[in-house]
Order: structure tokens, then C-alpha cells, then sequence
């Protein structure tokens, strides 16, 4: 493992050399290749496919690995879009004369050797070696076991193109040992790699955050809420939250719990009893809703649980200072809402919520890279620190300081 | 720890409600309390002081360690300087409306709890609890265990400020257990820290590095470079090299090695070595160094030595290529400098080392907050990612989305 991270860290060093055409010119040629070995990459598909039948894969997952003809042209497509972008490093964030007349220019830079640890969806790994190449990154790629042929096949053609331009192909990587011990060596060689990128389940993040010395930019859980307060516009808050749950509930930005006001719950929650019961939403409640509305019991484990389904948590609070409360004890920092027409309690709430993204009169859902306008998008990032919530290209860039003197000294 | 961490958490949201006014007073209030406590803040130093004979501490740290009047003045003049700063909080860092017709404002919010971990100086424990109350975060100070009296008594002055005005003490916090034991639950607690921020010796930063959950910015290792061009003004490169390792050895953006191109070699080295030997540098050299100037021996180890000393290692070099080579293997990415007067070679030094800041015709000494303009900084960061290079206020802040929508769905 250290020889091949040895490896990618020196290769890195070839995009010194790259101009941005060039970069473009071979995304696109890699996006053709896709193209041109869509029978090859349907083959290795399959037999990963194949296992998962066997593994009892649910068909969730099975959907998820699945690639046709129209997969892998989305593929190829979602490649060139990304060589479509505009270079994102060397651009000049910001610049100042020093007292002392040093030109100082900051400048974004390429983070170096990046790891990334993803599951099933075959996609993420041209996507993602895109993403890394035109950020002049080089990547180190761990897919999951279960679509293992599909990576090794799409890698394969991707490095192809890599070689016919005489470039190393380890600036696209799978890691060489991809069991847990062979993440476990990846997440300590900071000596060679400059960031992990964990996208999965909590077990995972939970195991890279406390093994890494590498820094970490996490995508994990999404705990969301929507609070309607007394002051909501009531038609336009049963449309947010039936959104917010309904419209994709496997994702990290759909809603887990919606919060009510109590001085509305008696005119609300039937009228969203009867929206989410025509939508199929399994609903739960505190104590108070079930004064109201015929629900399930909610506990505080199933307030800390990220369904990734259609069901949900109801519970009344008291006005936006309830809400708030209950979010900063249960939310992960990802996306909340208020549904309200009074500027004051937005602000507050606005204000007081310490998430990625907090939204006033908006559907939670709307947190990703597509609907911020950022483009392809890394992931959705819950970190605090270096790229939160919605992660772009950018989010692949560091910088420097170029000082420019003229003999200056102290 | 965990109890006491907890209560820190908690207190950071009553920065919710203190505007910038509200802090700027208070920390003129801060300010004149050092003032006035001049003399129990002596006391208790002198307690330290007389420790640290016992102890047997070098005279340089007993020099850091040591408080009196004057001292206590300029740390209360910095509290002031960092009053005068900029609001560092609620700035729209970005702005724009996306396609659905959301407005999304990208808004620098504090961190929350920062934990900060540092040595000897007892100013370091004022003007980091002023720099996190600036900027609303708490702050968990570890200082040393030789300055841990002028620390308590320093922290206590700030502490009544906040009991003055009903704010809770553990918006600036010591540490209660500042064993190893008690730092090693510090940096594991990433519940209730959102960032550690360590400055000292190798061994403590590899400790913090690989113990770890929450975030970290380190602020460790400065093995800088100057590479003489055979295009350099020799006599400017002379001016600078000797800054860079003279004017203050001790600090991490001096100098440790010098590179000087082999055209140029023979005409510079007995210079440098004459300039040099007047500063009573202790010089170590290559093998084609020796050959033209009589100097020790220089090993990979020198070259991999910060010396924070007025010694210097010399090498002769292919180019800038050889420069390039040699900074790449043995440079820490802190601070870089070329000295030349062509365009083409000094673009391709800036572009080809990654550093925090890299340097044409001037000194790497000015890599630090004040010289960069920055005004109070918290340290020079040796991190890619979050903040690199010089680490002003900003540096203590990470930003949230807030978007307005008027009913939008997807």
C-alpha cells in the first residue's frame, strides 16, 4: 500500500504540466471510451449483478449497481459536463500590496492525493475520477465490494485513455487491498494522501473518523426538520413538508421529523394526517399530536433515527424557540426549515440553527450541488470545517500564498 | 471533562444574543482588568518564575514565561487591537439566486468550541480567549504545565469580566485535567468540540494528529527554503538569505537551508560564507559545497533538522529543477523562497512547490498574520485544508447557507 500511495503522490506532480485543454481534451475522450466499451462495462456489470442475486442484495441495491446502455451514456455524459466546468485551479481568490510592497496573490491549488470511500452506485467511480482529474487531483478510489467488476471495469477504460496520453495511470486509482484493513492503512498515510472523502453508512464514518491522520471531509447523516410556525402560510407548509418527505425519501436532505407550533397543531395536523396518509407516510407523534391526530407513539430513538423512508416524526412544540431547542438536541447539522411569514421568527430561527444549510419557506430537498447552481457536485459535505453541505469542484481545491518582493527583508 | 465540555457547548449560544458591540466592550473591560491586576497577575508569574528555576528551564523559556509591567500592557493592548477588528461574524461571504429562485446567502458563523493547546507564553492564554470571544467561540485553553499560575490568573481576570456582565465563565475555559490523559478526552470529544488547535513540539502534534475525532489545524514544523538563481541580483540574495536565517532563527518561518545553483556556486558561496561568518551563522554543507568553501558536513538528517538556531545547512543544486527536487523531499510546505530576477524560472518555482507561502526576491520571515495584513493572528497553520499559511480571525470561523424561499418545492 505505501509503494502504490508513493506512487499516486508523485504522479500528482504531472498535472504541473497539464494545461486545462489538455485536461478537457482527455475527459472527453475518456466520456467516448465509455461510450466505445458499453458492451465490456455491461458484462462486468453483470457478474457483479450476478453475485448480488446471490448475496440477497435488496433491490435497492441491486438498483442501484445496475448499469445499461442508458446508465453508462449518463456516465459518460455526467464526464463531459464536468470537463465543461470552469478550471478550478489557479484562479486568483484574492490579492494585496503588504505594507512592506509584496505582491501577495492567493491562488487555488489542487489538494494532492485524495481517498475516497463509496458504495454500489458504479457511477460514482467515473464521476468521481473525473471530478479528481479536472481539479488536477489525483484520486484513490474504494467502491463497494459488491460492485467491484463494474469499477475494475470502468477504471480500466479510463486508464487506458490515461496511458495512450503517456500519462501514469495512478492518477486514477482503485486502492490495491480494499478490505477493512486495507482502508484502515489508507486513513493513516498522510504522508502521501491530503484528504479522505468518506461517503456511507455511519459504521464507516465512525471507523474513518477515529482511525484517520489524514483529514477528513465526511458525508454522513441527515437528521432534517421542518418547523411550521403559528405564522405559516398553512397551504404552502403542508406542500413543503409532503415535499420535504415524500419526494425522495432515501436521501440525506429529506425531512425526518416535522415540528409543529402548538397554538396551530389543532388546525394543522389533520390536515397533514390527511396529506401524508395520501402519500403512504408511515406517521409517529409525541404525546400532544396523539391528542389530535391517531398516530404511532415517537420515542427519542426514533427522533435521533434517519429513516431513509417514508416515515415520519410529528411532535408539537412550543413556537420557535420549541423547534430550535429540539433541533440543536437532535439534528446532525445537515438542512432545517421554517415555514413562517414573520421576518423576526425566520431570523431567529436562521440564526440559531446551526446546520449546513437552514432554509425559511423551502423544501429541504434542495440542498445538493444541482439545485445551489455549483454543477457536478463531490457530495454533500458534514463537516464544520474546509467544504459544508453542498461540496462542488471547488471543494477539491486548497491554496497558497505566491508572494511576489523585490528584495524585501526584515 | 465530558460534564465541563458539555457546559462549554451550552454557553456558546449566548454569543447568539451579545452583538459586536456588546463583545467590543467587553473585551476593553478585559483589557483594563489585566490593568488592573497588574501586580496579582505578577505574583502569580513570580510563582511560576521561581518553579522554573527549580526546573531548570532554559533561559529562552524562562524569558517567554516571564510577566511584568510592560508585558502585562502589551497583552492588554492586543485584547484592544483585537476589539478594533473587523466584526468577524454574519458577513454574506456569497451571495446568489438559483434557478428554482431561491436567495441563498453563504454567511461566516463562528465554529462553536475550540480547543487550543500551547506552550510558555502566558500573553498566548489572552490573546487566544480574546481572539475566540471576537470571533463567539469558546475557547478551551491547555497552556503549559511551567505557566500554568500566570495562566489560572490571567484566565481568572477574564473570567470576572464575563461574571460582571452574567455571561457564563465557561466562554473561556481552562482545562480541568491538563495531563496527557486530560488532552487525550479533549481531542476524542468531538461531540461537544468543533475544532483542536495545537502549537508545540513534534511529539505533541503527532499526538493530537493520531488520537484525534475532532478537526485539527496544526501548527507545528517550519523547514524552510531560499534557492539562489544563477539570474538572482546576488547582492539582494545575499540580503535576503541572511534575514531569513539571522534576523530571528527561532521562529518557524526562518530559514534552514539554503540552495544555490551549481552555475553560479563558485562566485556566491565565498560570499555567503563571508556574510555568514560576521552574523556567526554555524554553517554545514554538501559535498560540492566543501569543495569551494570550508564548512561541516551537511547529512539528509541536517537537511531535515528545523534548527531554531542560528545554524544553516548550504547545498548546491542542478537549476531550479534541483531546487524544486530538493524542496519537495525535505520542505514542511510552510515557507519557500527563490531569488531570481527571470520570470519564466520564478513562475515555474511558484507553481511547482506547494507550501503555504512561496516567495520571489523576498524573505520567507514574512510569513505571519501582521505582515500579511491580517492584523491579530492565531498562528501560522501548517494545514491543506480550512485555513494555511498565516491564520487571522477569519481562521475561527466557518460559514452556513441561509436560503429564502417562497414556497418552493422540488
Amino acid at each position: 500500500m505505501e509503494q502504490f500511495l508513493k506512487e499516486a503522490k508523485t504522479a500528482s506532480r504531472v498535472f504541473n504540466s497539464l494545461s486545462g485543454r489538455d485536461k478537457n481534451k482527455i475527459l472527453h475522450e475518456m466520456a467516448n471510451a465509455l461510450r466505445a466499451n458499453t458492451m465490456d462495462l455491461i458484462e462486468a456489470n453483470a457478474i457483479d449483478m450476478l453475485e448480488g442475486e446471490k448475496n440477497k442484495l435488496s433491490s435497492a441495491l441491486m438498483d442501484r449497481l445496475f448499469l445499461d446502455e442508458e446508465r453508462i451514456e449518463s456516465m459518460a455524459k455526467a464526464v463531459e459536463e464536468i470537463a465543461a466546468l470552469k478550471e478550478p485551479v489557479g484562479r486568483v481568490l484574492d490579492g494585496w500590496l503588504t505594507e512592506d510592497g509584496l505582491k501577495i496573490e492567493k491562488v487555488s491549488i489542487p489538494i494532492g492525493v485524495i481517498g475516497i470511500i463509496y458504495e454500489s452506485r458504479p457511477n460514482v467511480t467515473s464521476d468521481t475520477a473525473a471530478l479528481c482529474f479536472k481539479s488536477s487531483n489525483v484520486c484513490v478510489l474504494k467502491g463497494g465490494k459488491e460492485a467491484e467488476r463494474s469499477n475494475k471495469a470502468i477504471a480500466k477504460v479510463l486508464k487506458a485513455v490515461l496511458e495512450n496520453h503517456d500519462l501514469p495511470t495512478s492518477l486514477i486509482s482503485l486502492i490495491p487491498d480494499s478490505s477493512r484493513e486495507g482502508v484502515a492503512k489508507l486513513i493513516k498515510m498522510d504522508k502521501y494522501v491530503d484528504l479522505i472523502i468518506p461517503r456511507g453508512g455511519a459504521g464507516l464514518i465512525k471507523f474513518v473518523s477515529e482511525n484517520a491522520t489524514v483529514s477528513v471531509v465526511k458525508h454522513d447523516k441527515g437528521q432534517c426538520h421542518t418547523y411550521i410556525d403559528k405564522d405559516a402560510n398553512i397551504e404552502s407548509a403542508i406542500k413543503i413538508a409532503i415535499n420535504a418527505k415524500v419526494q425522495r425519501p432515501g436521501v440525506c436532505n429529506a425531512m425526518e421529523t416535522l415540528l409543529v407550533d402548538k397554538t396551530i397543531a389543532k388546525e394543522v395536523l389533520p390536515l397533514l394526517k390527511e396529506a401524508f396518509d395520501n402519500a403512504n407516510t408511515q406517521l409517529k407523534g409525541c404525546a400532544k399530536t396523539q391528542e389530535i391526530i391517531s398516530v404511532a407513539d415517537a420515542t427519542d430513538a426514533d427522533y435521533d433515527t434517519e429513516y431513509l423512508a417514508n416515515i415520519l416524526n410529528l411532535k408539537v412544540v412550543e413556537g420557535v424557540n420549541g423547534a430550535i431547542e429540539h433541533i440543536i438536541h437532535f439534528g446532525s447539522g445537515h438542512s432545517e426549515a421554517i415555514v413562517t411569514e414573520n421576518i423576526t421568527t425566520a431570523e431567529k430561527f436562521l440564526n440559531n440553527i446551526d446546520a449546513a444549510a437552514v432554509y425559511v419557506n423551502a423544501s429541504t430537498r434542495f440542498t445538493d450541488g444541482g439545485a445551489f447552481g455549483f454543477g457536478a457536485e463531490v457530495g454533500i459535505s458534514t463537516n464544520k470545517l474546509h467544504a459544508r453541505g453542498p461540496m462542488g469542484i471547488e471543494g477539491l481545491t486548497t491554496y497558497k500564498y505566491k508572494i511576489y518582493g523585490s528584495g524585501q527583508i526584515r
